[in-house]
């Protein structure tokens, strides 16, 4: 019988989805304002956010039992994003947007790796 | 100055990302029907379909302007998707669900390729 | 300065990269040979493997310091699909081919999280 | 029967998975160097280059029929990469590598997608 997925991971995948779309858009944003924000490792980390939150939403949507590891790496990888988003944000409504999303997928994806 | 993405293109990334995610669980859920909806080619198609629209919606978050290649790539991917699914369909949701979606994937595309 | 990739960090891309690729072209073999190679499990470990492998590939070609944390999940990944193609190899050449990538792969990657 | 992969089309899937990696990694250089290696522009040219190689070596390995699509967009992609990491090469080693392997790619997929 086909999987099910539950509401929990429904929104799950939501999170990483949205996660990884504000994530390459704010590294695009960051490498066009220049300075710290186009900083190697800053844009590095909005990349590799972007590519683990695009494999975790992959593994749920397949219903990979394997799905609590990625999950884990995620929330991990999420959190120091949101930290370093949040850090450089000021008024600007891009980085603080991101790292709000960054936030929320952390959340939800320590939930599925629990 | 930082990219502005049109209303047009944010629809469009919107389209292709929830297009990729359910072409992803839909494969899942036809390796687990078995039978025809577990044939190499249509799984493939749904494989390629959720690939070119995750690669499109990341042009389009970079403000790329290439986008339009892989828009005009992933207009005919989704549209032959939409196709088979919807031949498949029958009374199942998830098959209806995912023709739509593809449908309305290249439909945007389309105009993006413009 | 630039980011130096050691000679071991070299070999794990190798391998992952390589694995990927394998693991992609062996979940297409397996799904034109049906029966249990086509169940729902397997193809959807097989394409696992290929994705948490790019994933982590990319995080060491971009010389992210948290490339140990994908490198984890994905030596996890590879040694449950080593395990797997293994036991269905028989005398069918991709799947041992297959089974001893994600052998390879795994090991290295056990290296690059420790 | 399980599909052949001919001559060519191993070649083209080790051209564009070399590309990709390439294009990864000097797209974390270019960062690194800062100025106007890490112009967006450039930085997402490599990065469109890096995503477009991925996508075209999966539908490859996968079988996929509109492998030709992909690949006839991936060619184009990969010669504006490679003119572009020209341009900048100067004595840059890295640079270099990395325009020839954009044009190797370039020119393989152009004959797949003929």
């Amino acid at each position: 019988m086909p999987h099910q997925i539950s509401n929990d991971m429904r929104d799950c995948i939501t999170n990483c989805s949205d996660c990884h779309s504000i994530c390459v858009e704010t590294s695009a944003h960051c490498l066009e304002l220049g300075g710290e924000h186009a900083a190697a490792h800053h844009v590095h980390l909005l990349l590799d956010c972007a590519q683990i939150c695009a494999t975790s939403a992959d593994f749920m949507l397949r219903g990979s039992e394997l799905h609590a590891k990625t999950c884990g790496v995620c929330a991990e990888v999420c959190e120091l994003c949101a930290e370093e988003c949040e850090k450089m944000a000021g008024g600007d409504d891009v980085m603080r947007r991101c790292a709000e999303a960054c936030r929320r997928c952390a959340e939800s994806c320590r939930k599925m790796a629990a």
